[in-house]
């Protein structure tokens, strides 16, 4: 963590500069090369096969599943201080947690039910409270969790891979950046083409994780287990309090992320709502069977947390020794997580659209890029989840408590809402469906609320506090477009364009081709046209004064001396007296500025491009049409 | 330099952006706050006011005298390997020093007296050489010198500090580069105004150095060395060879930077010409008493080099103990190093405005700023000598290398242009003149060569590098300004300005009160008025079509579909269109786009500024006025 190579990231942000320096000199090309050719809307549709239950499946089971590598033993990591006696808790705590991740994966089969056409949390509170920030505080607590999911997801990936190549310890931090830039690339090209791609090495990680339980339980039927647990089960580690236990279980529920990836997504099943249930079903026992065995395993092999190397590292090498078969599980971890990650790559630019598209986020998140996906989320998320791994260089486990509060808050948010619709629309067997999301209620609620409470001081403080940031910002978003578009309404039979009045200013330095270029379009747009020399003394003044009488004076030429050597205020000066005198106020200002574009991008270091600075202060400031003619330099 | 505290630098990043945020909000107030009110052009020549030659001495003496803290050292160092039987070089290689520093001083005074209005290196190899690339060569040289001179002094000054207070030493390149941006501002400032008061410490200076001197010789009569040179004077140190002897020899002539002071600012002499001369004569004086002493206490202390204590520091401390006496000596040389600094902050600008105004440097740098300094030359200054801060880590021994040639180079050039000035003009007593610069000529080349030669390896060929670049940089420059003032010039007689056919397109997102504004404008400026809709989609074109027949077509809409999400694809292709078709190619086609201006600067995020976008491209890739009409909201 803290031996991180000075020199990597100078290295990285060498190659950025370069990237933008390139960007400028041609950005298209750049763009092309890592992007692609841009798509079409319309195949945008065509892009959409829908996808049998079990093709499906692992690829959406992606960001669930993988959670299995990580979650025990962040649960784990909070009994350290206990030592050794602690390690029979793994049994307790992850059949608490299968035991939630059932009542959960139970409760959002009812929303698949009540939505089949497809809703995350935000849907579903959207559709069930009246009050906008109810399902904003679900959304908030779903993107902050997406970026969550990315950090933790590629963090423990690169701390797996860490543990079987030690020498790559100190270079988590660089690695997890890397790594989640090389997603974010792959996802701006747009990878729905490949989906069924993803299917396979997430089915194939679940194989090896199923392999290796039961060769656990084969190994332990013929030898006994490697080593015996120290103090028996059931025995009461010294140290042992309430609070710690609810701390390690809050730990352990982050291997519940991911849930509501199915219910999201139920229109890709190509059997509809029932696909996706059964999907559910699937998903449910094989995480629960994986989860229990992986955690026996774990206590009878007598493994602990070691920052160095991961329990599943450390339980699949007392297995299999570091030979190609641990070569193999290490790597299908590593993929899967970072599937995982590439997952939320679609979930946060999708719902941070929806929301965009209530208003209630900048619109430009709701703008397809140039490969149909939505970029600008991609980008976002990728920033943020960059700066989150920056900040936590890269550790998990400080990463953890951050994660599951945004999830519950979800969760429960999800459920109440259920519950509302049920009690609203009382279909066909309601009651059942109503009692199940209400358990959901309580049991998210009071999961959410232990949470809260026991991982307070590491770090879920930060999102109890950018949650409500972000709600009320998304208002005050909402506020800002609503008075913009009360603003910009008219009546289409009244308000029409008329003819202004104009005047036009033009900002000369001297008597030259640009000079004569600016002129000549002021005077074939505008009757009354003035010319403004700023002088700095009062020869330069005489002598354009004169220059210009020579030149026969096109125009009426005010040349005004400014000793502070300024541009903007005398041209400001000029705009006001035009503003208040000369037979009434003109309706527009424009001011004429020429400028010139040269030929090799350095070049534009050798003029002082005071144009720019003028228009972005005039535009800013004043209300004058700010014209700007381009004089291609041809040497 | 490897225990730097890493979060200084992410502070002082943050601090920038801070800094960066409040100006977008209000870059005046910040400006003013740091720099001060702007000053009038004619303010310049009061603020020139005349000084005797006894008080201009020590602030124009401030660069070449302050060396004095480090150029001994400097070149002891390089004898460091051979151990303590080295020690009594160090006064054999200060009296060749001190040789050449008289040589260098009658030279220049030489220089004064043929140039009494001023002339650096510069001027006079401006003035007497045809060819562009000797004088530039001479500004490159003085140029890189400047930049290095800051670098160095304010390392030094630093290091100083440093070694009194051990806690420092880790901070190093943090506070070099603090002492920097300070002295940065107080330039920015302007500081022509208290320029009398930057005389006292220089002259405190030049006391305490003559006490310490002082001091040591009474205190040796009475007692002795403290500690006898152990191996006699005169006794060649094993592994002594010619070569180590020039590099040594090399080094400490980085003592010598500073001379051209005076000969650039004859004309601040209320006694003109003659103050200089004397002011020479008696800096060449109190600079030889005082390295010549120095040398010779360090000789007999025995004292050696040392990264963590300057040897000027230990020789203060082995008189007067760490007690006040020595706390003063020691703060005395940190202001009068940052005051050499300070000096160049005057000189680095004043020559790039010279260039500049020559046509061999981006004309940003004549101009003067708010303060009537050139500011723009000041941040350049800055920049680059933070640059080699950071990258040489404070460390003044890795600098002094790249040092000394600029200087020498920049020596050899006036002496060889005085030559050919006293060859053409011949005056009274030329040839004696003649002779003196000759000598200069002779033993400035061939320091110039050992200096290259022997610190080649160590750091000098950047330089050599660096120089060339500079030069073929300028020269391309020039010939850019040359062309374009070429192309740009006309005949006032037969160029005029002539009415021109304008065709406008604006571009309309929709029928509201900024497509008001934007037709109104057009239809006011333009017979010919085309608005350009583009949809992404059938259904947006289609009710684009039918609202505008509704709003009673007030111009021809061309409404384009464009799948690809691209405003600009289609914007080319109708310009392209424009200009090929339409009874002939327009003179000018003007695009209008209006432009939202939110009254809080982050309300710029909800809004997607594709006008911003399309306009720096339209400008830069085709012949096309762009008009930006500013919508200010009121909401």
């Amino acid at each position: 963590m803290h031996g991180e190579w000075r020199w990597i990231h100078p290295v990285l942000v060498c190659l950025a500069v370069l990237a933008l320096m390139m960007a400028t000199v041609n950005f298209s090309v750049v763009k092309r090369a890592l992007v692609g050719r841009p798509m079409k809307s319309r195949e945008l549709n065509q892009a959409h096969t829908k996808l049998m239950w079990l093709v499906a499946l692992p690829i959406l089971a992606a960001d669930l599943y993988s959670s299995v590598a990580y979650g025990p033993e962040a649960g784990m990591t909070e009994l350290d201080p206990l030592g050794a006696a602690a390690k029979w808790l793994v049994l307790p705590i992850t059949t608490a947690t299968v035991l939630l991740l059932c009542i959960l994966i139970v409760s959002y089969m009812m929303g698949v039910i009540a939505y089949p056409s497809g809703g995350g949390a935000y849907a579903i509170a959207k559709d069930n409270f009246r009050r906008p920030w109810v399902s904003l505080l679900a959304a908030s607590a779903l993107l902050v969790d997406y970026v969550l999911t990315v950090a933790v997801s590629v963090s423990s990936g690169i701390q797996t891979m860490a543990s079987s190549y030690p020498a790559l310890t100190r270079f988590e931090t660089t690695l997890s950046v890397a790594c989640i830039v090389v997603i974010l690339l792959v996802n701006l090209r747009g990878v729905s083409e490949s989906a069924k791609v993803f299917s396979l090495p997430t089915l194939f990680f679940m194989v090896c994780m199923l392999f290796l339980i039961g060769v656990g339980f084969v190994h332990e039927a013929r030898l006994g287990p490697s080593m015996p647990a120290a103090p028996p089960f059931g025995s009461v580690p010294r140290g042992l309090t309430v609070l710690l236990l609810l701390k390690a279980f809050s730990s352990a529920c982050s291997s519940l992320t991911g849930i509501e990836t199915i219910s999201n997504a139920v229109p890709i099943f190509r059997e509809g709502k029932n696909g996706a249930l059964k999907a559910y079903a699937v998903l449910g026992a094989i995480t629960s069977i994986t989860l229990l065995g992986f955690a026996y395993l774990l206590y009878r092999e007598g493994i602990v947390t070691n920052p160095h190397n991961t329990m599943l590292s450390e339980l699949v090498g007392r297995y299999f020794g570091h030979g190609p078969i641990y070569q193999v599980i290490i790597w299908a971890t590593l993929v899967v997580l970072i599937l995982a990650a590439n997952s939320t790559f679609t979930g946060f630019p999708q719902l941070a659209a929806l929301v965009a598209n209530d208003g209630f986020l900048p619109r430009a998140l709701k703008l397809r890029g140039d490969r149909l996906g939505y970029s600008n989320g991609m980008i976002v998320l990728a920033t943020l989840a960059t700066l989150l791994v920056e900040v936590f260089h890269a550790q998990t486990n400080a990463l953890i408590p951050l994660y599951s509060i945004g999830v519950f808050v979800a969760f429960t948010l999800a459920q109440l809402g259920l519950v509302k619709y049920w009690l609203k629309t009382r279909d066909r067997g309601w009651r059942v469906k109503l009692v199940i999301n209400a358990i959901g209620v309580v049991v998210t609620t009071v999961v959410c609320f232990v949470v809260a409470v026991t991982k307070f001081t590491s770090g879920a403080w930060m999102v109890l506090v950018v949650i409500p940031l972000m709600i009320s910002i998304a208002l005050k978003v909402h506020k800002h477009y609503e008075a913009v578009a009360k603003e910009l309404h008219i009546d289409l039979q009244v308000d029409r364009p008329k003819k202004h009045r104009v005047v036009a200013v033009v900002l000369v330095s001297g008597i030259h081709r640009v000079a004569i270029e600016t002129i000549s379009y002021a005077q074939s747009t505008c009757e009354h046209v003035l010319a403004l020399y700023i002088g700095f003394d009062d020869e330069s003044i005489e002598r354009m004064e004169q220059k210009w009488q020579e030149w026969g004076s096109p125009c009426r030429l005010v040349a005004v001396k400014n000793e502070y050597r300024s541009l903007l205020h005398p041209l400001s000066r000029l705009i006001r007296r035009l503003e208040e005198h000369e037979g009434g106020k003109p309706d527009h200002i424009q001011l004429i500025i020429g400028q010139f574009i040269p030929k090799r991008w350095w070049e534009n270091l050798l003029h002082v491009q005071t144009s720019l600075l003028i228009r972005a202060w005039m535009i800013r400031h004043k209300d004058v049409v700010v014209v700007t003619v381009p004089y291609h330099l041809q040497s």
